[in-house]
């Protein structure tokens, strides 16, 4: 007989020989297996349960006797009894091992909980916050040898847990002793790890049930998204959205700039702006998931350079020209009540991912972060389109970013008819080839505008307009339809054989719905729109093109959309209208708001955070601003699709229609490329 | 010929070969030499200034060539002209070594420099402050390589500095952009280094002529007291005082501990107006050195525990009850604006010293890092008078601390006559032993009361009260003249002999003055007056005669007084009263204002302030409260001076006449001792 057994850890696989009588928690500790505990093994948080095998294990050649460990004890049957304990569950700082024996580690009682992240690229995120809870006995003071409460709690954090030189906000200094005092010296605290700074964030009385929260927060030009996150398993509480105040001061980013320009102190008053409706939203996602503003303890921003600027009070003025001067560009890591956001815990927070370049921000890197270029051999193009288009293109090798200034033409703005994203927009068109008629979808129903009950079923909105991936379809299935040529001139109504095509002054416009007594809204695409849509697919093609110039490639393997439209726009549709490079259209995929998801791993992983801050010293910035290529491709981009690369891939699926309307439309616009977004 | 030179620097005497053609600064540097220069040899700062020597140096067994140095050149003609240089003097880092040479490098070009303080323990302090400047030339951007004005910056003190890891406030990053464009990208840093991080404190275009500046603040319970430094060479630009504005919610310590309790919320109260308070102060100090609130980038307090808590926003409550625990004890080092303190710099630093227990302050560290009594061999006792003392006992051996709460009294307050130190207040006292008539001096006149001129000099003020010093030599002064007894008994006028012993209900008085036409305040000691300062002078000595029971002593070999009212203590009448243990007179000597000048040197260096955090762990202290001894020393004290201990050295100057007043006296007052301060 031997003092030791044979443990062996599942899933992890993890086994070794531990003294008989140590807990399943200190092996676990001894054997480097990753079991959580918040109360540090005295059987009080459940978090370090675990379910033993018994019987024949043939794989491991190992047979478990059921007094493997020792009985349930007077604690656990407590806790069973009080809480209830899942059947075949032990408290692993309770049961003790008394023989060899086979221990499953549950998902739930994993420190580093693995979280399998849904998207295009799918990827195992382990959750590794800088935020962590930990439950301490403290010694109570001792007026024979003085000491702070502050130094115990201190002192008690190193010898339970062995984190030492913790430093604490005076904001949180102010609550050690009377929740010390309350909670009968057994308190759980937050403590952030992130860098070089162990700071006690705050603490409650007893043992903190709840999981600890953070808010990962997308901020655009247009739209500030943002996910509340519970720290311990990454979930997502609640997610909410709100218009970016700053509109008012202008509706794209070179207009905010300008606006400082033209008022100087302006910046002060967006700046103002922006954190209060960054308040306002982490009010709203504390309110929706039902916990106290002061349980957020962390926030991860992503943002363009010019908001980000804003954000923290930095006059933007410097990025509206040449050379284009980030102020600051390193991951940023700071006081939340710094940026006024009092809607938190007062010692919450703020981490910022790194800027890539002047015109490629934060943003871009949470995509980087979430989409991973890097980690494959095939040569991925992410396009996170917005107001300015993020681009990266990079495989295993290397990874270029850009930023192209496409303008609001795809969120739905400067678009005639255009509207945001909202029930009654007008998302999906198909128009028949021969009739020349349309049908569509609209925001809020699955129904088609020509089957049964559309009419009832929109009633409450009406069709109101359309969105930006409305829009990107309706010029597409225009060119497939024979409405559009290749040029973009939208053909009379002879010319296409439709009454939908009606003179507007010079030009023409396409009719999708007529206004009527009942209030409907005339809707149409005039030719402005098709412009507005021509410079804006321009641009973006011209930075992805810009990028492969500059990797020497002629094709990408596949391509991400990303972003809040990203997601919705039609592949198909996209590589009509030349938005994006020739590729298998099964190569095309969405990445939802991947800016979004890299701000959420950020918020639930400080290797995440070190990883792109690495990362982005690697990517190779391009500033579209000043490459002459830029001015070509954008030039020969305009066509649709443009006529500067072929479309083998796309001929495969579409014919399109040999139209031109030039030499006897209403209009007399010439090729395209008369206007230019940056000079 | 060799292609190396020896270099003598004095008065460090350091030596070595180095290349000829290597400037003097750079040699310097290589040689470990302290020799300044902001500009980083630049050739505009002239911090680097030294004199070189020539001729014959027997000492050193070298001569020294009129070539030995590079001719004058056009850099430091140019500055010769414009800002003149002392005759002499060569720019260290335009002047060459091309021979051997000896190099003399004035005080005001050492940068650690060594300031001699004036004070009882003269010592050297070495400058070493924890924010300094340092100009910097950095790179433009460049579009093709983009990186942010704040990398680029932070490069540049990397290169030129050899300082990394810089990081900035929010404050500052918003001015980086502009004032390097204002600078022509040549700038002037501040940078705090303490600790951890080395932090961006502020900027200005070229070269910042101007120091830095630092506030050292002694916070008091009465009085808080300020010294506006410049960091370069330590000298104080402006010194100032007002009254603690918590006064209004309670004299002393307890009762605005009480008042908290009494009042929830009443500490947030406190706090506010303590911090408005340091504003106030900080804005007068700046304004009578003639410099902005901007330029001041480092403030050092010490106070009490019940001011530390309040003044950081800490419920002091637990301060009022045993077992007397801290909130937290440690040194703090933090953003100035966390105590709203907004006249600053918006990133100004502040640091607080360690308390040493939860009755022993910042303010009682300050003095150990000021008198440094384990420097000595010679057993030293150190006390600072305040409404609370602070005392100190130790040598190189061991150092103990306690606190004694001895009230007011000693301050003028609770004294029916007293007042605080200002003009018009009586200070000094002797009264004739025959005759027992007084003459005085008061506060603003040199002339004694019985000199001619005196109703002139102080015509303007009167002779309003007594103050602290004054009272204790009063008192002093009546055991001489035999009109008190050693049990502290006023006698009548028929048994002293003096009209001016009038009875007052069942006690006397001695009258020091009569009220009068032209307006005199009647100014007299009461046989309260008696009774206060004999149970504040007990509970001193209980203290110092606690810590010498702890540490096994009969005697000590010196006494310092400090505190700004020590300094005005006469060491004969401290020693008739029995306030301080029996030493020779000569071995008596004041600290002045001990704790100021441990704020001073906490701010010049942070060899200092990391002096102290070692030494508050080596200081063993010793709680007044839970010892019953401190109440028997307490009780035994009350005689004046006390009978518990002989006071040989006394005798030997002052024959004490052997009255009692007991028997027929008017009073029937016991002992002493009747009264106890703490139960």
């Amino acid at each position: 007989m031997t003092d030791d057994a044979l443990v062996i850890f599942t899933p992890s696989g993890k086994r070794g020989r531990v003294a008989l009588g140590t807990s399943v928690l200190q092996a676990a500790r001894q054997l480097g297996v990753d079991l959580d505990s918040v109360c540090g093994g005295r059987g009080i948080c459940s978090k370090c349960q675990i379910a033993p095998g018994f019987g024949e294990f043939a794989k491991h050649g190992l047979t478990v006797a059921e007094d493997a460990l020792s009985p349930v004890n007077a604690v656990e049957e407590r806790y069973d009894r009080v809480r209830g304990l899942k059947p075949g569950r032990r408290l692993g700082c309770q049961a003790c091992i008394q023989g060899d024996v086979v221990l499953d580690v549950p998902p739930e009682s994993q420190v580093h909980k693995q979280v399998i992240r849904k998207s295009a690229t799918e990827r195992v995120m382990e959750m590794d916050p800088a935020s962590r809870l930990y439950y301490v006995e403290v010694a109570e003071p001792d007026m024979h040898d003085p000491s702070s409460d502050f130094d115990r709690l201190a002192a008690a954090l190193e010898s339970q847990w062995q984190i030492s030189g913790l430093e604490a906000d005076l904001s949180v200094l102010r609550k050690v002793q009377p929740v010390l005092r309350k909670g009968g010296w057994k308190v759980t605290l937050a403590v952030s790890q992130d860098g070089y700074a162990t700071r006690l964030i705050d603490l409650w009385p007893g043992l903190r049930e709840a999981p600890l929260y953070g808010l990962a927060i997308d901020l655009g030009s247009t739209t500030i998204a943002g996910h509340l996150v519970a720290l311990d398993d990454g979930r997502v509480l609640a997610s909410s959205g709100l218009m970016n105040p700053q509109i008012r001061f202008g509706e794209d980013l070179m207009s905010r700039v300008s606006y400082v320009m033209m008022n100087p102190g302006g910046d002060a008053e967006m700046t103002r702006v922006v954190r209060e409706g960054l308040n306002t939203l982490a009010g709203v996602l504390a309110s929706e998931a039902g916990i106290s503003g002061p349980e957020i303890v962390e926030v991860v921003v992503v943002c363009n350079p010019v908001m980000h600027h804003l954000l923290l009070g930095i006059d933007p003025v410097e990025l509206g020209q040449a050379p284009f001067a980030l102020a600051t560009g390193q991951a940023l890591n700071f006081a939340a009540r710094e940026l006024d956001l009092h809607a938190l815990n007062p010692a919450a927070r703020t981490y910022i991912l790194p800027l890539i370049a002047g015109h490629v921000g934060a943003d871009a890197a949470a995509v980087a972060l979430s989409e991973a270029p890097e980690l494959r051999e095939d040569l991925s193009l992410v396009v996170d389109v917005g107001t300015n288009a993020e681009i990266l293109l990079g495989n295993s090798t290397q990874v270029l970013a850009c930023s192209s200034p496409t303008g609001p033409a795809f969120e739905g703005a400067q678009i005639s008819s255009g509207q945001r994203a909202a029930p009654g927009a007008i998302e999906r068109i198909e128009i028949d080839p021969v009739t020349k008629e349309p049908r569509f979808r609209v925001i809020g129903s699955d129904l088609w505008s020509d089957e049964p009950g559309f009419a009832e079923a929109t009633a409450s909105t009406g069709v109101t307009g359309i969105c930006g991936s409305g829009i990107i379809e309706a010029v597409a299935e225009m060119r497939m339809a024979g409405i559009l040529d290749a040029s973009g001139l939208i053909g009379s109504a002879e010319q296409v054989g439709s009454e939908r095509c009606q003179a507007t002054g010079r030009t023409h416009e396409y009719v999708l719905q007529e206004a009527d007594a009942s209030g409907a809204a005339r809707i149409s695409v005039t030719q402005g729109d098709i412009r507005a849509i021509q410079l804006a697919k321009s641009a973006l093609y011209a930075g992805a093109r810009l990028l492969m110039d500059q990797m020497g490639v002629e094709k990408v393997d596949r391509v991400v959309l990303a972003g809040a439209f990203g997601a919705h726009i039609s592949p198909k549709h996209a590589m009509v209208l030349g938005m994006i490079p020739d590729v298998p259209l099964a190569a095309v995929t969405s990445a939802g708001n991947a800016a979004g998801t890299g701000a959420r791993m950020a918020l639930c992983s400080r290797l995440a955070r070190r990883g792109i801050e690495r990362q982005v010293h690697h990517i190779h910035k391009v500033e579209t601003a000043i490459e002459p290529k830029f001015q070509e491709h954008f030039v020969a981009a305009n066509a649709i699709p443009h006529a500067s690369d072929p479309f083998p891939e796309l001929a495969r699926i579409v014919t399109l229609p040999e139209v031109s309307f030039n030499a006897n439309g209403g209009g007399a616009e010439g090729g395209g490329g008369r206007r230019r977004r940056r000079g």
